[in-house]
């Protein structure tokens, strides 16, 4: 079978280089273009010693070079560029699993308000929220996948069955914990290693972009909406996300329905581990595509707390979004990701 | 005027350690015994070259011992050692500030379903449980001082001005994020550097023993009782806790008139610090007795979120036990406390 | 073709742990038994979530258990345990691969100085010294493969090029940085977090028996006596050695020179990676099996300085330990061990 | 008395906020000046929150308010900025204690080589090279005072009394690990978080201009040239270099002779800590004045090996500035600077 040619747009930030290293796994997919705007002519293995096994030299973010050598680009664009480069691509006939936030968000309203940019509305609302797990039928036709954020991802796989079931009330409490390759790989200030070392941050508390992404996919699973508090945290790790949930149970909703109800979902699925009252620690899905969920129902309030850790460049980026790509190009789902998490 | 003896028992753990340190610093007292059953007969500094300036020799804890040779004694024992030794220190004449929880809870029932021995109901029942901005007048006086938990500590900062005036309902989630020297100085597994680096965990959630702690005194500056979900997590930093709390609102409870609750009770201290809209972070007090407090209503679920910070070896154990010592002993409450934060 | 049953003995340790991790992905091999005294009648997924692919349940290490169930012993055991078990395995028909150092030392006299315990001392002389690179004639018929010493491993494959020509003189001077899993998982003061993160130390200086087993290569591959000042340092990071390593050069020996003749030993080697006069840095081999190696000429001095990184569980351990498993039986020998860093 | 003015320019950067973290703690002098040209208009405690107690907004750098304000100017900027401004300064009759290396160097060659800009050589040539235990004198009656590095600092005080005496031979091999804070607080993607944490590198080898600066001083002491070979490394704390220094010793010069020759030389300084063969660690002189000095003979080589661990930003600059500023003001040398390292 001929193999499929990938494009890796942005490919020096810490979710392109994910990707690169982890369609190099691929056995189905071979690498044919690497863009980087700032390091163009220079090899992507200059830049990243350890991607030493990548021969390829890093471009300039072409859509017609994108065009003429792949068959499916994975963007790792931030959204501004995303937003300007995309379009053309899917209008040229490049399948495209965006990791950034461009198309996301379906109301026009909140997309503007967050974003500003909004070059192709139509494109935007008729983008597939890649959330694999929950979505697969139509990623598995889709020309352009919006991948979803790192937070949403684990936070959503852990309501979504109950959602739909209609066993949680609100407000939902979500307090997250991300590492710091969330954040771009640039340099600022608050990102150096003095500033982040030794130190623990709230940061956008109830006003953080991924909010109105996930109350949009939990009026869609649910069928309603749910008042949701967020508040995001950095904490001193590369990588990895932990969320702990906090949520009202409808009357009857104990430990064993969550479970019952997870279990129902997830049983099949080769990458949602369901730890029962076990609270997964970080650690365990670093460099892996794996979401972790264990829950528990505090038997005086009634509310359920839930926590999920999943790796933000892995199931919360770039593994998410191969995972796409294997839905998108009829590959084993699991295809190039099935390695086991390095610990310690 | 002659120098306040003190000895510090358990001085070789992190609170222990901690409270040499301060002690060593503070003007108006002097430090007379150190106590260490496994290190007895060592010096000090030679198990903690970072003390070096401590001439005192480790020696076991013996309440003869104290009573001949202090008179205070700030206590860094844990539960067990702690109500084995501190009734026969008070009935001695020697007043104690005691670090753990061996004399916070109030209730028997509840104290011996979270600590089992109980040595001594009346004198657990007489302690004064020592936040020192809220308790002061009592603490004056104080033979048996129960030091707050580090958790409950800034939690209840927090909360008691909002509680008092009948502003918070419930429940109220409390999402904690502690470093590391919260543990015990013992060598276990889980706390070896390994298991703690690069990762994140949820751990006795809705089931830690300060859960029971901070209820009791929310129902004792509230006048009732509150729901309180606490979920606790590791993070990898040596010191420090940043809790962040999410409570409804009564009606017409609002950002200002948050603030203005918080500055009509704080305003004049000089250990809680008031940050408005910013977001405390961690390391802003680390080494210091410090409390800083932030906070935000989210106009679209009436409910507050209130971040706040202190070193738990700090203000969340030996820093508060020096404040109460102060207030104790007749000392300006800032003395040997008021030095800057290391950063970075 | 049958598939070769491997046991690993020790399993729950940090080696231990990332050889079952090694030999899960590893095509070729089977793993039949995991062993560890301490948590026989546990799963290993139990006590390692993160190996939750590991069905396995761990078993006390009983040599008749091994040899019924296994062709080939990989042993994380520390050396009392190993030198206890390993010659009955030997005897028995298993061929093993021995992590711990109770089979390095050739000479009696040092061997017992460093190490005690000598059970079998001819199955020690006749051990092979595993640096695959450097011996893979004798490893592919070894019965008893001796798996090199972390720090020894980057600092051998730096030197070994070197010394074979005469190009190094003495004393060598080799600093050596390592990170915190080269400790055993055991529960001690000395590895809890708050004792190592933020902090550096020397430890052992010119006084660890890493160090013998250093000379004992260094002479075998020079043929001469060279003078060693090894001081290895404790820095806060999981995984990873940095050893910087300053020797003065034999007239002539410039940086094209060493370059040549680092080339010429290893341009073939997967595993080896020649940065010429970049600097390797630690993280760009983390997870992996490889060996970078950076040097330079001092014009002033005539000295080299090399700097080798490896990740000190990968070609430092387990890594190492299934490239040889590899040599031994026939496999290509970088099955199972290509993949990539985990970057950042 | 009437206090001593003081002005921090550079004051927002890492050594700078130290000097005024330490200043504000000092008795006998007061801060009235603080200068950042980029946060020019904003409180300093805004910018770095932990400073809360400052009450000074930010200024321009301008010799003309330096001149108005200060008695004392301690110097943050970099080297260009600080060649730019301090000769107007000291001009003009404010003495300037520089923590750049604009001044430090006496030989205009190796000067410019390294630092371009010489606006003053004979500013440059007379200014004191403080390292305040072995320039004391001259310090006294200083107008200008080069703050030596953060790594000649510790390495220097391990071997003046050493080669002083010509105990010591040659080549003499400084391998040193430095926390992060020895780089500037600049937005840069090598001292990103994600760039520095879980790894460790070695950097400009036998090419750092402190490698010179020790050469100079070596000479002074030592009365002839030594051949030095220099090799700094970046280790993920925050604060902090250890510096592991191998020496050849002359013939006769044992541990005890160098004990003897150390002892000589600091046993009545109050921030040189005297460890034998105790190996001082990093964190046990964090946030303090404090350099430790251990030392070992191997005695099959006869080499030396010193470990000095010091503070970048206490002992390594900012501490030492004040030492210096005591020295010069007439105040005893350890005012504001015996606090107790902040452990852990």
């Amino acid at each position: 079978m001929e193999k499929v040619r990938i494009a890796v747009l942005g490919a020096t930030g810490y979710s392109g280089a994910e990707a690169v290293r982890l369609v190099s796994q691929h056995p189905g997919v071979t690498l044919t273009l690497v863009t980087a705007d700032q390091h163009a002519g220079t090899r992507l293995a200059d830049v990243h010693p350890f991607l030493r096994d990548c021969a390829l030299q890093l471009e300039p973010v072409e859509p017609a070079r994108v065009r003429e050598r792949a068959d499916v680009a994975i963007s790792a664009l931030p959204e501004p560029a995303a937003a300007a480069v995309v379009p053309a691509l899917v209008r040229s006939g490049v399948r495209v699993i965006d990791m950034s936030a461009a198309f996301r968000l379906k109301n026009d309203e909140i997309h503007r308000q967050w974003y500003h940019a909004d070059p192709a509305p139509d494109l935007r609302r008729g983008a597939v929220y890649g959330l694999t797990e929950l979505r697969r039928a139509e990623i598995r036709d889709a020309v352009l996948v919006a991948n979803p954020g790192c937070y949403p991802t684990g936070v959503l796989l852990a309501l979504a069955p109950l959602l739909r079931r209609g066993m949680v009330g609100g407000p939902i409490v979500v307090d997250a914990k991300s590492g710091v390759s969330g954040a771009r790989r640039k340099g600022v200030v608050e990102q150096l290693f003095c500033e982040v070392n030794e130190n623990c941050r709230a940061y956008a508390v109830a006003d953080h972009r991924h909010g109105p992404e996930m109350e949009q996919e939990i009026e869609a699973f649910s069928g309603r909406r749910h008042q949701l508090l967020f508040a995001p945290h950095l904490v001193p790790v590369n990588r990895g996300i932990l969320a702990t949930i906090y949520a009202p149970l409808a009357p009857g909703a104990g430990e064993e329905v969550i479970g019952a109800c997870l279990r129902e979902a997830y049983a099949a699925e080769p990458f949602v581990v369901l730890c029962g009252n076990r609270w997964p620690e970080l650690r365990e899905v670093r460099g892996t595509n794996l979401c972790a969920i264990g829950w528990k129902v505090d038997v005086r309030t009634g509310w359920a707390i839930l926590v999920t850790v999943l790796d933000n460049l892995g199931k919360g980026a770039a593994g998410q979004a191969l995972q796409n790509l294997n839905a998108m190009c009829g590959f084993p789902e699991t295809e190039g990701l099935l390695g086991t998490a390095l610990v310690p």
